[in-house]
């Protein structure tokens, strides 16, 4: 530790005290990692504040030593967000997990960063209501991470990402200073929507310390419609269809084969031998209307798929949701020895996109000679490619190549590159790719200067986002 | 004019054509005025470019003489955002109005900021689809001038404001770069979010140029109910105890006897004669559930107001709501002479707070002696106070205290100064008394540093937002 880090360190413990700020190397492992491929450094020391001012007081004490300070909730990154990439700090909002307030009538609850996705949502089931946004890491993943990254999941095709369920926040930025973005209310016109702004920045911007989120009804009647496919197209042209139906369902994911036998035992379900594809789509209604709505959906699937059945029954619903969540988690089970890695691609297209985006995809997971399965919440066109990378420089590079690959289809069928993992430290080369590809590099130039604005000594999150080189 | 700007101008017409920069007097009076009681100075000059390269070339002059200009289109702000405070020019983007993509699939079209919102929506209907943010001036405002306010508008209560259905932007910076933001997809977390930056902030940052917005199916089936009130804790309650019972209607639009009055005769209803007060909330079902929809919230204002009635007549409820929308421009009629002018608040508080808010700002109108009538889309708790102010020094100051006055209601009860019309020149002090309120005058300072990042030499839309003495 160099001079300046033992004298931060030191003033740290001094005044947010030891028992929140911990130094041991084995308590500081843990941290080099996230739910991602990636490894961080060695962190200088874990900071666990427990309420706003403790948050202010370490932001204020590294950017008087110039410290590096990464965020971290839940540590369920895919992009390596929550880890170190530069000497520094680690800031986990892990014991700011307090439900704060609840106004069912004004549709908003408020919580700390620390609170996990399927936390506030046990609490809120109560009153018949939810928080949409459902990444799949939700039994782990938290407020504070999601919004971070601008989490997306099994809903968003019906009710969008993170963003739009944000009403207002409290944030610590880089220099201490503590700040009220938004309101309670469910519409507001009163200068920079600096909440928004806040989500997606990947916790380089500033330290969300509490959230106002909007909440939703539960739906009244749920049933799901399963399709059997053996051609990729074929999925693609069912989601095309059922959308410019003008039907918008609660969820719709897609699954390869090397997905579905990954989690067949979980799902439970009897699937024809011709299999290649699955499609699942969930639709809500009053129940007056549900089997109108059912019925829709099994027209214009049985045209495009071989066998169609419908799931009604509440229990079988959730055991085969519950299955499709924990599919990242299986494919880490099918590496073919403990140095494989699973990267997870996360590119989205628009829905007329997806037959000709999905042909293509294949294409070049074959060309490129990655083992590779694909699934995605192919509702709102994000696909997520996971590659079996060897880690070794050969295998790494050649990872990187089949993601630029697929990037570039997302990019060329007016997509983006990253859906709903943020960029982290993985995707910055593919970030600068898409805006490259749009002629539009002042963007991030633009990025730069308020990064800047908000964080002038560049301490926080740095080496996300933004590529940076050492 | 002085040398620099004369220059300024000829450099404009040599450069864009003088058939887009206009410059006599006549033409330019015109451009001193928008839908508000506020009067803005002469402009140097109106320019009306037909693409985004001279919008382009306008600002890279603009910014290397240093001449201000201000962004307009419909005009139909109400907060003064749309006329010049400081010399300058006018930047008009009316002649940017072609639609210029549509994927119904994708859910998304893509068009000028000139075109106005019913011409996109009578585009959308032809496929079932419509646009939502749908401000009572949807006749003559623009997608541009809605972006750049975050209107919200009759249906926000269910689709939320405007900043909910834009994906992306094609943006001319002040400096003359012009930038993409976003993506043609429903969801993306690729670095900070331009996109929403944008939204709302009142051309102080860079001219829209193009938009991606979302659209959305047509409702299949509506109807309307509407109670009749005599006291107004009353019409509260009843939104209050709705939206807790999970409904969410597509509109809810109160009005008090002085609105009512004033669209009587448009709106075509049989109203009792105890009515001080009136409440008209839509509901969407599918055709199989709308009776049950209907009968829950008539069951819910029956025990609040006096009488309830049903409209379920497709052409009935279009007359009604043609009215409602005519309410501001009912109201100018109304005045006692043409040195009166009409003030339109625009205050917002959770649903919960509408009971009480209502109640004190009734207190504060009748204390403070001014002749207002209330109305507002009260399903999202946004309440507008329509003060007839006398054009004097007295009457001004008088206005001015009462809108402080509803103002601190509002923020009193967790809600904000602005819910849809923006800041303009009107709501600076009104702005800062909200961050004061919540500590975070920080807030504004980092808004003014990102304002810094877009506008180095502060030249867009000067004396908007942010309280700046001449």
């Amino acid at each position: 530790m160099q001079v300046k880090e033992k004298n931060a360190v030191s003033e740290l413990v001094n005044t947010v005290g030891k028992e929140n700020i911990l130094t041991a190397k084995e308590e500081l492992i843990p941290y080099m990692k996230d739910a991602s491929y990636i490894e961080g450094i060695m962190p200088l020391a874990l900071c666990l504040p427990k309420n706003t001012d403790q948050v202010s007081d370490i932001m204020r004490i590294c950017n008087k030593y110039k410290i590096n300070v990464t965020a971290r909730s839940g540590g369920t990154s895919l992009t390596g967000s929550s880890t170190g990439s530069f000497s520094g700090v680690i800031l986990s909002t892990m014991n700011l997990n307090r439900i704060l307030d609840m106004d069912i009538s004004s549709r908003y609850i408020v919580c700390e960063p620390g609170v996990r996705i399927d936390t506030l949502n046990s609490e809120l089931r109560k009153y018949n209501f939810f928080y949409p946004p459902d990444p799949a890491s939700s039994r782990a993943s938290t407020i504070g991470g999601s919004l971070s990254t601008n989490a997306g999941g099994l809903r968003a095709v019906r009710y969008g990402a993170t963003k739009e369920w944000v009403l207002g926040m409290e944030v610590v930025l880089p220099t201490g200073d503590i700040i009220r973005t938004g309101e309670y209310t469910l519409k507001r016109s009163a200068g920079y929507d600096l909440t928004a702004l806040m989500i997606g920045s990947e916790g380089t911007l500033g330290i969300i310390t509490k959230a106002i989120l909007k909440i939703e009804p539960l739906p009244e009647a749920t049933a799901r419609i399963i399709g059997f496919y053996s051609d990729i197209k074929s999925v693609g042209k069912s989601m095309d269809t059922i959308k410019s139906h003008g039907i918008t369902p609660i969820m719709s994911e897609f699954m390869d084969l090397g997905t579905i036998n990954s989690i067949r035992k979980a799902m439970g379900l009897e699937i024809p031998d011709y299999t290649k594809y699955l499609l699942m789509v969930d639709v809500d209604s009053p129940s007056e209307a549900l089997e109108k709505k059912i019925g829709a959906i099994q027209n214009i699937m049985s045209k495009f798929s071989r066998d169609v059945i419908v799931v009604r029954d509440q229990k079988r619903m959730d055991e085969i949701y519950a299955a499709r969540k924990g599919a990242y988690s299986a494919l880490l089970e099918q590496r073919e020895n403990s140095r494989q890695l699973v990267v997870i691609g996360d590119v989205i297209v628009p829905s007329s996109q997806l037959a000709d985006s999905l042909e293509e995809i294949e294409e070049y997971v074959k060309k490129d000679g990655i083992k590779t399965t694909l699934f995605g919440h192919i509702g709102d066109g994000n696909i997520h490619a996971n590659m079996f990378m060897d880690n070794t420089e050969e295998g790494r590079k050649k990872m990187e190549k089949l993601q630029m690959d697929i990037a570039k289809v997302a990019i060329e069928h007016n997509g983006s590159v990253s859906a709903e993992h943020g960029i982290g430290t993985e995707k910055n080369l593919l970030l600068y790719e898409e805006y490259r590809a749009r002629n539009s590099l002042y963007s991030l130039e633009i990025m730069k200067l308020i990064k800047k604005a908000f964080d002038p000594n560049n301490i926080l999150n740095r080496g996300k986002i933004f590529y940076e080189p050492d």
